[in-house]
């Protein structure tokens, strides 16, 4: 099968991006570098938290749906990275054990007038736990057009 | 001093939050784990690809940015955590050895109707590498007022 180009991502579109399982260890150690606040490094200082447990950094979760996004889409696709997004927001708080359900759906799509051989891609990535959405972030895409690649 | 508390995060407020140098092997490992983008993981699909050389993920440099918010900010503070960001813009690569320059100003705030003891925040974080901006993510931090602290 080709690779995903600009042509293939229409607007309606709907890719599932698998599941994964929260491992603690792995959640703590990112808090521990990258966000050491309290709640996302102990458990008794997250239960005394708003957030109700210890739980993962935001942008923990955000690098989640990334490698889930690049080994179902990204890894086989004209992808020339991304200019960001219009919203990150981080609906409910995620804990260790937590299996979280990404996917994504393309909401928009449209040729670059500066570069004709580039498509920029409005996705909206999610990610679940059960019926619970815990992460959405809508970004822009770009990708490489069929005829150029 | 007292801790930061949301009384302190007036409309206007800058605040420097350092520097920190890019480094190489921990950029690439993350991307590894989390973006395993060729051109985040080697320097010749870099140098092949349009950001122009091996460049961190997008996802590294928000997560250098939100270590120096919370040794600046956070780790002394009422922060009540974050509901997430209305931009998250990636606005050029970043390399090795680069020195990213953090800042934070406060663009808005206003006590929340349903819990008068929450404050939020409307905050714009960057990251600057001498005189180019790389990195823009704007979202809402909640934090504790200071009478209920």
């Amino acid at each position: 099968m080709a690779r995903i180009a600009y042509e293939d991502l229409t607007p309606g579109r709907v890719i599932d991006l698998g599941k994964v399982e929260v491992d603690r260890d792995e959640m703590v150690a990112f808090a521990a570098r990258f966000d050491p606040q309290p709640f996302h490094l102990d458990e008794e200082a997250g239960r005394n938290s708003v957030l109700g447990g210890l739980c993962a950094s935001g942008w923990f979760t955000a690098s989640l749906f990334m490698r889930a996004y690049v080994d179902n889409v990204l890894a086989d696709s004209t992808s020339q990275g991304s200019p960001g997004g219009n919203e990150l927001s981080w609906l409910a708080p995620v804990f260790p054990g937590d299996v979280l359900h990404f996917q994504l759906e393309v909401t928009g799509a449209r040729r670059s007038h500066s570069r004709p051989n580039l498509g920029l891609v409005e996705i909206t990535g999610t990610a679940d736990r059960g019926g619970d959405r815990v992460l959405r972030f809508s970004f822009v895409g770009m990708f490489g057009t069929r005829d150029a690649d």
